[in-house]
């Protein structure tokens, strides 16, 4: 990937962001709208300073504790999401004995394969969705299919950057859905158990700290933690903060 | 380009616009990060309830009135402002007796030859940027090159979608910088001498409608609408208005 932006640039890192996202079109991996979604999440990022607000620390926390009292996690992984934290999700992973399974919105075998194969590359072992067996009830049939031994079983998914419908179907299902999305208006962020208003390339890799820490607590702990969450109680926060960012911006 | 976007649908101007982009990036006429741009900048029209606000329009007649006062008035043309605004940048340049010169973040001698191409066939005359003579100063190469006739010699320059270094960098220069731009925490919203927090699709074909208004009244009055515009104030009404968008947010 060449790049010439230069590094004195005060926004390097969401430009270089930018150009690894435009790199992982060219490569196959994400799909035109991949990349519009991607600039909206941008904007929402931007509302919250580009850091991570204290709520969704919290939020990261109560997810690792969901993640290690589950008996089959799945991390489920999008074009997006590969593009942007491949390693981060693999590590995450391991330190909460996840499963990772692919699942995309605009599906197609073969972008299905070139995102196990990054997944791997990125050191991810066994990953599934490769071989769809089952379905997501209540949604159509490309947007439904996945494994047997992932999605379809798990208690507690984590999705990345999910659809509304889909996320409202895996609820349905049963399941704990965590979910990470800058947008605190999404269908998504209203729906899912466990909400991290963050950037994904932030959230995963504190979801992780998180998780190393909490595996060394009991089983008691870890109910506690996830039950005293208020999901709608964090939205609220987060929005609060993205008005405080609108309202008492300063200026040159 | 083929759609099946009923036209009923409440955001059907959206939707079309989110084609025309992706119809844009297949025959090369913007960079893949321009996708990226196009996206933060629905979510932050979205704030906006995705319509002119009086402020912006406020700020689209002062823009107007300054681009009637100038000397050599300029108007930079990016890919993202051809692929959304090309007829609509040449009909307001006809208006205010502006040149067009296209200028890219991401330059390539193929790229500035295919939207000169564009504004072309929209109507243009005359337009420049294939054959940079000169520099923006404090720039690195590649994102200072332009030409003596254009945008290094204009008193006013219209950016429409800037980057904050480069719109720094005219107004270093002595330039009165007029900015169209849906983030009102951008650098380049925040330095610009006229900054109207629109999109550009509404921004370009309102600022024609007030040019065309005020050509017919004197200087005098012109100096006096310049004169009487406070920027920050209007940033500030902006911001208002989104946050109202995102406090009055509801929950199900």
């Amino acid at each position: 990937m060449a790049s010439n932006i230069p590094k004195d640039h005060p926004r390097y890192l969401s430009l270089m962001t930018r150009e690894r996202m435009a790199d992982a079109l060219k490569r196959g991996l994400i799909h035109e709208t991949g990349l519009i979604a991607h600039g909206r999440g941008e904007a929402f990022d931007y509302l919250l300073g580009e850091k991570t607000p204290d709520v969704a620390d919290e939020a990261a926390r109560v997810a690792a504790a969901h993640l290690l009292l589950a008996k089959n996690p799945v991390i489920s992984m999008n074009g997006n999401d590969v593009a942007l934290a491949a390693a981060e999700a693999v590590e995450l992973a391991g330190a909460v004995n996840a499963k990772i399974e692919v699942n995309l919105f605009h599906r197609s075998p073969e972008r299905v394969s070139r995102l196990v194969r990054e997944l791997e590359a990125a050191g991810g072992k066994g990953v599934l969705g490769e071989n769809p067996d089952a379905l997501v009830s209540g949604l159509s049939h490309d947007r439904a299919m996945c494994t047997t031994d992932g999605i379809h079983s798990a208690d507690v998914v984590l999705v990345p950057l999910e659809d509304g419908d889909r996320c409202k179907a895996l609820l349905k299902m049963g399941k704990t859905v965590i979910a990470i999305d800058l947008n605190p208006l999404s269908r998504t962020a209203r729906g899912a158990t466990v909400t991290i208003v963050d950037n994904i390339v932030r959230a995963i890799p504190n979801m992780t700290r998180h998780a190393k820490i909490l595996s060394r607590v009991d089983r008691e702990t870890l109910l506690e933690i996830t039950h005293a969450w208020d999901n709608e109680e964090g939205l609220r926060r987060v929005m609060e903060i993205m008005v405080q960012h609108l309202s008492q911006a300063s200026f040159p």
